[in-house]
């Protein structure tokens, strides 16, 4: 199993956009990834415009479908014009 | 929703009892907490002998729940017993 901690940080005044955004691709992530066990969404609640997407996948091979994902690619204009700085991503080992 | 990303350092060497010990806490929370979504260990691909706890509750209650429970306070102990400082828990608010 493959973890990521995707952190997030957005404009001010980008929240409902980002959201909208995001909501889709999170419907469209758990519709169409069988690989993927966990796609959330989260806010902080000590920095501002500052988001955290809690994912797990399966293995590489689901983590390689998402990212080449067309709903994947589909949102990316949507959260790039949102964004106030480039995503840090954290891949993390699953441990059984 | 809630989510949780846990911070976990342990000493040198014992990796193999901690990941004993959580095997055993995360297949109670499974069969024992419905308010549980998410409960994942992963590990560091770039910090040594650093672990993080992927969650996500229901809610308040449900988080509630977990942290009270027998199978949490029964795993206190061993997991104690192994780590190299206190754990970092960063709670997040879960965004629909």
């Amino acid at each position: 199993m493959i973890g990521v901690v995707a952190t997030i940080r957005i404009q001010d005044g980008k929240a409902e956009e980002f959201e909208a955004v995001f909501r889709t691709l999170t419907a469209a992530v758990r519709a169409n990834e069988p690989g993927n066990i966990c796609y959330q969404l989260t806010k902080s609640k000590t920095e501002a415009n500052t988001y955290k997407v809690l994912e797990l996948y399966a293995d590489a091979d689901a983590l390689k479908a998402h990212g080449g994902s067309d709903h994947f690619k589909a949102a990316g204009h949507g959260i790039g014009a949102c964004l106030a700085g480039r995503p840090e991503i954290e891949y993390l080992d699953g441990v059984a």
